[in-house]
């Protein structure tokens, strides 16, 4: 066994995620979906920033939006050519918000205690 | 899809670990072990005290002392009837002391934002 000197260094992490009734409903993986999606204005974009494919993105979201049944997303038609896009419902922008906050704060802990 | 008054409330979790080189090394379980060694003063009612068989805490608490190559507890034997016990070592409280601030830090930052 090891001399005090030579102690390892141990670190914390850490998941954080948010839940409905003690069910797992929004982790790091929806908030950084619909992140992307915000600042791309189109699932399509958002996804392919993060390499995912459209349908893996936007199963995430819909998964989310079922089991609360509230929309995260609102997909809009546009003129242009190959127009329309997704914004960011006040709801989900309102768990986005809750996510990031807490991770701040868990993030500044956990920088803390790092040696 | 609901209205806004009845828009359902998240509330943020997470789970807290100790990390070596990059691998999961201490988690809430090995915490609530060494902590309830720490108490009781041996192995065997530490682990009674949690509901857990001897042989279970131990091994929880011998993997992480092979991971780190660092022992985490001192076993003595004891002149009382079925006397001896088990320390919790320096290093040991040192990890049971990171891991519980940080986790205070976590709560703290939860309970904020709970509804």
């Amino acid at each position: 066994m090891k001399e005090k000197e030579e102690l390892p260094k141990l670190e914390p992490n850490y998941k954080l995620w948010l839940e409905h009734d003690g069910e797992y409903v929004f982790g790091p993986g929806a908030y950084a979906i619909l992140k992307s999606i915000d600042e791309t204005g189109t699932i399509t974009e958002g996804a392919k920033k993060l390499g995912m494919s459209y349908r893996y993105a936007w199963g995430v979201i819909r998964k989310i939006e079922k089991k609360l049944d509230v929309k995260l997303l609102h997909s809009y038609k546009g003129g242009n050519v190959g127009g329309g896009g997704a914004d960011v419902t006040d709801f989900g922008k309102s768990l986005m918000h809750l996510f990031s906050k807490v991770d701040d704060e868990f993030s500044s802990a956990v920088e803390e205690h790092r040696s």
